[in-house]
């Protein structure tokens, strides 16, 4: 636990930190690229932490790459990153149906093309993919044909979200024993220059508001992120580093699980939003107070390269 | 105020509260019909009441018809109705925007074509009904293309709901001064058999949650619908009577404009349910007590013959 939480990380503190750990989780969006364009310094960051031998991951709640599409994507942008290094919802909802629910039958799939690879990878099958109108004048939407063996709703990023799956979860969802997944609670995805477009959280909370049911998450800020890689590749929380540029989700992930947690201030949230949750008082808020943070996560490169 | 609330209204105490009011509002689905079959001896009552120099008005939710489709919908079941004795959320949505928020500017409608219909009846133009899909692979949705006039953004029911809508209005949302207004919060449509369709609550609720803004709802239980119909027809809240069959609109609406209140039982709310809350201590939950209950409004029609 850190004395003084929210201290700027700086200096020999940068090396005191990194000796501390043996693992470093980044979020991508905003910590090491935005949009299509590397955070000036990441790549080489990335890099020499591997040569310090430490364990790197990456864990995104983006929902509409698979593992592969991510490895592509940091290549193209000159990082050095494995397929199996990377963790975001599309693989780890799959993984999730699959070994913590041990899902038998298919999945109704509110989602991308991605979430329908990364399920077919563990052998599970799915329907829904793809747009879903209203057909004719009056749809009799109570009685659309609904597949027998679904047994689980899934809930991802969609941009054919319609009426129609609205409705179609909602029948699937009134049924015993179906059970119902989420990939993650995020509100809206920021873009460049201040704009933002409604992100998974919407379409969830819609889905949630027909069916009167929670849904699971598998994305930040729940544990099953951290759970998949440690799993996997059995890190011990103690010695994990989370660096994130969202307090709600990042942060609070890192709270969760008691990793060290970093906010680097090149993506959404701000110092002061996280200055504003320490002094709150508040027990909940207090989780998304970072123990350290950085302008850019380039900051950890003097210590790296020293 | 009834001196014991949510009791059985039968024999003599049916006549001495028709008496004690002028005016009489109805909810349709559930109270005077049930889908496409009217409940038996509803259109009766309602000519009684009539006959009897009550003042009859219907005031429902549903956005998806003009008064003009009501009246002819009610004329088609046997009902004795004038167009402007109906209130629906499409009409009563364009009275708002036109007399209360004084709009002036285009909405960027999420809703039916009776609601744009109605809101071209009071002068206001729209841009958004019918369907409006991703174009393309991977559309630039921070960037779709607006109209400047917009000042206001309206999501009634809309079976053509899409995440491109959906983007579109967190776009209007965004901007300074652009009006925030819903028909109503109904979760779910309920239908025969224990079915049920999505309602445009979930709809309402995912466009706010990308806008990270509250709606201004027009429909039950909010004040509004009753305030439409007081101002063109100067009715005392005192002696006017709710009849309706949801304790959480109807009922609510009655207690919020302290207007007497009737549950009938051939819709949705059963009668444990005004009692669950009546015996929940909940203040804010009293307010869905009924002052009365019947099975069927065919139970007024003893006093009304005699």
């Amino acid at each position: 636990m850190a004395v003084s939480k929210c201290s700027r990380l700086s200096g020999a503190s940068v090396k005191h930190l990194l000796d501390s750990v043996d693992c470093v989780l980044f979020d991508c969006d905003g910590v090491i690229w935005r949009g299509d364009q590397a955070i000036p310094g990441a790549a080489q960051v990335i890099h020499l932490l591997k040569e310090n031998g430490k364990k790197v991951f990456f864990v995104t709640n983006n929902s509409t790459k698979t593992r592969r599409m991510y490895a592509e994507k940091m290549s193209t942008l000159g990082f050095d990153v494995k397929e199996h290094e990377v963790f975001g919802t599309a693989y780890c909802c799959a993984m999730y149906l699959k070994t913590v629910c041990k899902l038998e039958g298919k999945v109704y799939l509110v989602g991308s093309d991605a979430m329908k690879q990364e399920l077919e990878a563990v052998g599970i099958q799915q329907t829904g993919v793809g747009p879903d109108l209203i057909a004719g004048k009056q749809a009799d939407w109570a009685n659309v044909p609904l597949d027998p063996v679904v047994k689980a709703v899934v809930v991802g990023f969609d941009q054919h979200f319609s009426y129609m799956k609205l409705n179609r979860a909602l029948q699937y969802l009134t049924q015993q024993d179906c059970l119902f997944v989420g990939t993650n609670r995020d509100t809206r995805l920021p873009l460049e220059g201040g704009k933002a477009v409604p992100g998974t959280g919407c379409l969830l909370q819609a889905v949630e508001t027909a069916a009167q049911r929670r849904a699971q998450t598998v994305g930040k800020p729940n544990h099953y992120m951290f759970d998949c890689v440690a799993s996997q590749f059995g890190v011990d929380p103690e010695r994990c580093l989370m660096v994130g540029d969202r307090l709600d989700t990042d942060i609070m992930l890192g709270s969760n699980c008691s990793l060290k947690t970093l906010l680097t201030l090149t993506g959404v949230s701000t110092l002061a939003d996280a200055e504003a949750h320490q002094k709150s008082g508040c027990a909940e808020r207090q989780g998304m107070v970072p123990d350290y943070y950085v302008e850019s996560i380039a900051d950890l490169l003097p210590a790296l390269q020293g």
